[in-house]
């Protein structure tokens, strides 16, 4: 299948193209390159080391013997969009250019607005272009298991069935999400929603738990077809932070109790199941949504892992709880859904603690690199608006048994 | 109350400014007076004629023997909003300044864009505005019914008890909108409801119905102190269009059935509902939803209400039924709450074919007005995205016996 990928250059979007073009499906795309930037923004870099987009492509040759199609270009640019998108004629759109932080959506005003700016009408953007320029594509849009929040009920893969007063309808699950960022992707999920029903689009809207991983078996070891791998508070999640903060025996900042649940998947299940979205399309007029994750865990639990997983390869990990700077229910109902994928042959990787021995291998070649940027593991962004570091409330020495 | 009502220049704005006066409430605004370009756009006007700001301070002076406050400026311009803000110090901040036509959002890439783009952020920018400069304000959001669509069970005030596989939650009503200005709507309800979470700032979101009316009893006989009143196919809604193409002896254009179900309410009534949310503010953090609306009506009745009220001030009324260039339901289940309101006083007008009355009679010597402009009465922005003329399907002559 011909497949454009909107993000090329991010943490999926580069491992995404090469995982579909070794399984036989052509490739093009498109990226900013915003990402550097605002991991630059905020004091970080990348833990592995990113190469340039021309030195990408050409690692990418050098293993596959052909080109990927790429053009650095901007969503809120619709010429440049649509033209692309008339010119290439995908079959199916993966659409992963957007701000993913939420804390950076959190910093202030201008960063609020920027987050919904880019997102919602990035998003708008691509729906128009599909309509325009080719209707018949499947857009794979990524959402966040984040738009759903922690509701006291189970959560369904999108839609429900409700009883009210009586009677009855099959409705959009409610959403409560817990940051601009978070909101911009139920914003986005609506839109698109609405495009598949006046317009006869067909997407898969995923929402997707949070990725973690250094690797696919697509990049062999050519360290030019590595991804990047953040761990500031702003663009690294939960489970590669706290791998960075291993590999340099700083101790894991969990904020608040820990107790928060939250479905987690390595990068590879990523991978797995949006090509398994890609490749099985929805019908003309369908808007699907998939929960996207391998499991559901406690941070203090992958924390607990991460500690058993350093023990292994030599490394001592304490786990430090800090003042959380967000405002989210720390004990709390979790119970989603997770059947298309299942149903349509995702495979989750069970061995969580396998994944996180080859991220510890990857990333402790690169310590001094993590080391040069340790001031930026306290989170100092508070979801009331102000900033300050949190502090440490608890602190837990013992490695536990495995 | 100081009361700051961004949009001052539109057809809520304007008559609020009078009405808090008349009660002993500070005013002050702001407007970028897009709505006039907009109109103009699409080939319409105002069928009462709209004096200029200026002539509008003055008449407003005469009356008053007070100043109203107003500087042009755009909510898109955060310096602009927020120092107008910690400069007046509102104690309720009525948001009337956003983009308000269904039609105009589908024309094409570029009006959807705008229409997301100018409500979602210039939502986003008083909430932030509203976090700076004055944290103890009360937003009077504008929303709109359109946001719930037409569910098969009931439509609460905003939230409802959901029983799901056994467990319980108290959660926001799913919503269903129906063009991307009714959903910018939602985002910006979305974007409220979090701010007052997670800020402590206090909301009160206004589902309104679709609202009539020529005229409020404080604006006495001055033409200059009339609101603007829209009949084209973008910026006309149902009855202020029906009652303009009566006048000139037009057809009403039904689109569709013309079952559809609505909650209207006349302009008297918008105004009441809008000063007792400001007069009863919520609690600090609260984020509330008002449904507001007189009653539900199919668009059918109100023609026939219109046929009648036509009648009695001497116009023969015919009624055609038009392709409909909605995707919409036109048989469905509605049946929404409104008792927040109803407690807090409101007392809804229940003549509504005496309203219509002193509708026609504002509106007959403006008869010229209109039928300059009576090409732009037949709707032709199609929700598939294609611009084509609706069809007459069916036609009603006879007027039904009161």
């Amino acid at each position: 299948m011909r497949v454009f990928i909107a993000g090329m250059d991010g943490y999926l979007g580069w491992p995404l193209a090469l995982y579909l073009t070794a399984r036989g499906h052509e490739v093009a795309g498109c990226d900013l390159f915003l990402r550097r930037q605002w991991v630059e923004e905020v004091g970080g870099h990348s833990a592995l080391p990113v190469f340039s987009m021309p030195e990408r492509m050409q690692a990418f040759r050098e293993r596959y013997g052909r080109d990927v199609i790429f053009r650095k270009g901007d969503l809120l640019d619709y010429p440049f969009l649509k033209g692309f998108l008339a010119e290439f004629q995908p079959e199916a759109i993966v659409h992963l250019a957007e701000m993913p932080s939420a804390p950076y959506s959190m910093i202030d005003q201008a960063h609020t607005v920027f987050t919904q700016h880019n997102n919602v009408i990035g998003n708008l953007n691509v729906l128009w272009a599909m309509k325009e320029a080719c209707p018949d594509a499947h857009l794979v849009k990524l959402g966040t298991m984040g738009e759903y929040g922690t509701p006291n009920i189970d959560i369904p893969e999108g839609f429900f069935e409700v009883e009210y007063r009586g009677r009855k309808d099959y409705l959009p699950f409610p959403r409560q999400a817990n940051s601009f960022y978070h909101w911009s992707k139920v914003h986005d999920s609506n839109n698109t929603m609405f495009a598949c029903k006046v317009w006869g689009l067909r997407a898969t809207d995923i929402m997707q738990g949070v990725v973690f991983g250094t690797r696919i078996n697509d990049m062999g070891e050519d360290p030019r077809l590595r991804s990047r791998l953040d761990f500031d508070t702003c663009f690294g999640t939960a489970v590669n932070r706290f791998c960075c903060q291993a590999v340099i025996g700083h101790p894991l900042t969990l904020y608040g109790k820990g107790s928060q649940t939250r479905g987690f998947l390595p990068l590879r299940d990523s991978m797995q199941c949006l090509t398994i979205a890609i490749e099985n399309p929805p019908q003309r007029g369908e808007y699907r949504v998939f929960n996207q994750f391998e499991e559901c865990y406690t941070i203090d639990e992958l924390a607990e892992l991460v500690q058993r997983a350093g023990k292994e390869v030599g490394l001592e990990v304490e786990i430090h709880h800090y003042e959380n700077p967000r405002q989210e229910a720390e004990e709390h109902y979790f119970n989603p859904d997770r059947n298309y994928l299942i149903n349509l042959g995702y495979q989750p990787t069970h061995d969580v603690k396998a994944e996180l021995i080859v991220m510890l291998a990857d990333l402790l070649p690169h310590k001094a690199r993590i080391m040069v940027k340790k001031d930026i593991l306290i989170p100092d962004i508070r979801w009331d608006g102000k900033h300050r570091r949190s502090a440490v409330i608890n602190t837990k020495l013992a490695t536990p048994e495995p």
